[in-house]
């Protein structure tokens, strides 16, 4: 039996399971809507159901572990939600004990952007980079931090906030009590926002301002290029602070890449001489939303391998030297 | 004989040598002028002259090894110089092999404000932290990033520029060919300038205005309250980043501490939530002039531990498992 792992998606409204091999072969992959409405307990045993179902038509043998992805700060040691605004009842509820002592395997618990960021490195745009950030534009903004090929964490869990990275000093209000916040300029939302502004109708999308600036509307056109300059203003800080070489985005706005990257560009080029002096790339994501879903099934391979090593090193030598 | 390190701070007017214990005892300490008008390797020379002397002193056997700090971007595998703007003639120069062959002891080549970071990590603000940042103010803005104990390099070894985010986009422009970077409002540089702007006179240094403001000056004091608010904003975002419990201060301005400090941790507070909820610490670096050189004696500890543990297994199991 190859190994394999097992990748979980919880997100607010879906449920998505995928099995992949060590190579990155993808095995199985099931997708059912998330319901919240019975409580944390009840979302638990409907993650061990499929996980049991997807188990038991690859084999129980292989399977390596299983990596869980939450939007919402993770006590990484605890295996729990601290806060989540997606998750309802979810907070301080020990969903990696409660899914490890069902299913007998290890459960890894992890942030969904964190997640993202590790499956892009392993299967995606990151391929053979071990320091990358990713930043996904949605309703917010969020991301993760991978260096060395692990996840940054924080002291709480808590790192990887770009969405809250200060842009413009006196820049539209956010509801974290900040101006400026990055996600304010440049998030899905703050794209269907400044639409509305320019007269697209209440019911603007993010999709619809793409929509018209493809059919060549100057204003829809405008809406990107602001968006690119305050990804441009923070992507352009944060390769001053960490030279990585890699910067990827992603995210429902990321088609109109063409609308938003020059003047995303422009500004990096102006405000970072690392960026304009070295290799330093800014390109899209190449996994979408499945980005989380990878990356949550890399979890058991990541850890497999630092817990994996000691007990063989630890068996050869214990009849031996002891 | 007690391990012991020795740390050298070469900086573009002096050069500083400390030997320095395990338990970071000062043992010797030297400063002598940095003389750079004969090339590269008479410094290296009376570098290697100084270490002699006090090797000489403290013995030879306890030497774990010679940790350098210089201002510049450093090749980390080669142990060169590959940039600085302080150290003229030292870019390409193999400073650390040169070294390394007279000595006969292990060198590590390391950015001086990295070593900062360290030396507050190990001796100062930052004992018993692991995580933390130190933003250092002088004529520009640097600092290091160390997470788990270590510096964070970058690919380039040009991570932590955090005197180029930029905290205003359409602030001061800055010889990078951007607009609005931090090191343009809040180094000791900027204060001097933004004194100059307040009528001080042409000779006015960040000191003079510290000065000023202790006079009950109110011009001074907006001078110091408007560095307060770019560290702020700058800092606010580097929390959101990397949610570490510490960030440190340190260099010329320190001791205005009072004057800009309550205009920093105001944008803090507006701006990162994670500051505002959690136990996050914005503090005064503790030792000066002295961060750079004591951390520069750390380097030879902390790679000793990882270098130190690979032969001994080895060497244990050669002969058995061979």
């Amino acid at each position: 039996m190859n190994a394999y792992s097992i990748g979980v998606d919880l997100g607010g409204t879906n449920l998505r399971v995928a099995a992949i091999g060590a190579e990155g072969q993808i095995l199985d992959k099931v997708s059912e809507q998330a319901v919240f409405d019975a409580g944390p307990r009840q979302v638990v045993n409907e993650i061990v159901g499929v996980i049991q179902a997807v188990r038991a038509r690859i084999g129980a043998d292989g399977l390596r572990g299983v990596g869980i992805g939450v939007p919402g700060y993770i006590d990484m040691d605890a295996g729990i939600v601290i806060g989540s605004a997606n998750l309802p009842g979810f907070e301080g509820f020990p969903v990696r004990d409660e899914v490890q002592e069902r299913l007998g395997t290890t459960i890894i618990l992890e942030n969904d952007a964190n997640a993202a960021a590790l499956g892009e490195m392993w299967l995606g745009a990151g391929r053979g980079v071990k320091d990358l950030i990713l930043l996904t534009l949605g309703t917010g903004i969020g991301g993760g931090i991978v260096i060395n090929g692990k996840v940054l964490h924080g002291f709480l869990g808590m790192a990887g906030e770009f969405g809250h990275m200060t842009v413009f000093p006196d820049g539209n209000p956010c509801g974290c009590g900040n101006c400026g916040c990055l996600e304010k300029h440049a998030s899905a939302t703050a794209i269907a926002a400044m639409g509305r502004m320019m007269h697209f109708g209440r019911d603007t999308t993010s999709a619809k301002v793409y929509e018209l600036a493809l059919q060549g509307n100057e204003r829809a056109k405008r809406v990107f290029e602001s968006a690119g300059r305050a990804l441009g203003v923070a992507i352009a800080s944060l390769i001053n602070i960490f030279n990585f070489p890699l910067y990827l985005l992603s995210g429902g706005p990321l088609p109109a890449w063409d609308f938003f990257a020059p003047s995303m560009f422009a500004e990096v080029n102006k405000r970072s001489f690392t960026f304009a002096r070295t290799g330093t790339r800014i390109e899209k994501g190449l996994l979408g939303a499945d980005a989380g879903l990878f990356g949550a099934a890399y979890l058991p391979f990541e850890c497999g391998k630092a817990i994996g090593n000691q007990p063989s090193v630890i068996s050869h030598r214990s009849p031996a030297l002891s």
